[in-house]
């Protein structure tokens, strides 16, 4: 018995997105409550020279959607970034997990040991096995952009707990 | 072709853990090339009631042990949380990191359907398959603490970069 790459991969992201999805409403739910803008939230940093709230929305879904992608040498949808509210972030998590739900296992178990080149940085490109780019590479990535953005909301003083980040809308 | 139980947890570990490592060294420069206390840093929490940064550090750490443990059945050393300085972290950090070097693949592999029963929360406890506990517990859990130390550090100010996280020493 063992572990499928499909097994690793798509639904862990499916998971991580669907909990980023419910962090969204909860945010959005918050901002009414609380009776503030909630494109602050959209735009905030926790640092100047860091990424705001709606681009680590933006590159959780894309590295979630580039590495199932590039494991399985599929055509995956190309999102614009247009998305600037709340309730827009959540239709871009949504139409990631749409396609997500499309991957077929048989796209993705048996490249373990496939070539994966990727972009890094503005001008590198880096080549993992796609096992070790799935595990030291994408599902990091993923997890550090979902968690990014769960730091920014509670920093803010959405009511949020871990569970919420882990259980998701069970939570 | 398949990843196993202990491919897809021990080394992902130890890589997290490393990195965090390295994070926490370049927090360390950081504080001597600025010239603050670092225990500023050590207690620092990103809202008030969010856990500071020496238990982000401290959970990362258990939750990969315990990961191993519970999955192999094994004896775990137990680490009383007593740690209080940069320096001191790292050596918690080194100690799981020591720990993990000396599982066996062997007691991983063959664990996914293992019934885990792990807390939640402050009295509940929470039983999963051994793989599904792997996928949807222990590895979303050990990044977001590892997350949240970096966001924490970066919120402060320490020069660090996703390639410090994703990367690590060799970054």
């Amino acid at each position: 018995m063992s572990i499928t790459l499909f097994s690793a991969s798509q639904p862990v992201f499916r998971n991580a997105l669907t909990n980023l999805h419910h962090l969204l409403e909860k945010a959005r739910a918050d901002a009414a409550t609380r009776g503030y803008d909630p494109q602050m939230l959209v735009s905030y940093r926790l640092a100047p020279d860091m990424l705001p709230f709606k681009s680590q929305v933006f590159i959780a879904c894309d590295a979630a959607k580039l590495c199932l992608a590039r494991l399985g040498g599929l055509d995956a949808p190309k999102f614009d970034d247009t998305e600037n509210t709340l309730e827009e972030l959540q239709g871009r998590i949504q139409k990631t997990l749409d396609w997500l739900a499309t991957v077929p296992a048989s796209a993705i178990d048996g490249q373990e040991a496939r070539e994966i080149t990727f972009p890094v940085g503005k001008a590198g490109t880096r080549t993992m096995l796609g096992e070790d780019y799935l595990k030291s590479w994408a599902l990091p990535n993923v997890f550090f952009h979902v968690t990014t953005a769960y730091a920014i909301l509670r920093h803010n003083g959405v009511p949020l707990g871990k569970r919420d980040y882990l259980v998701g809308p069970a939570a």
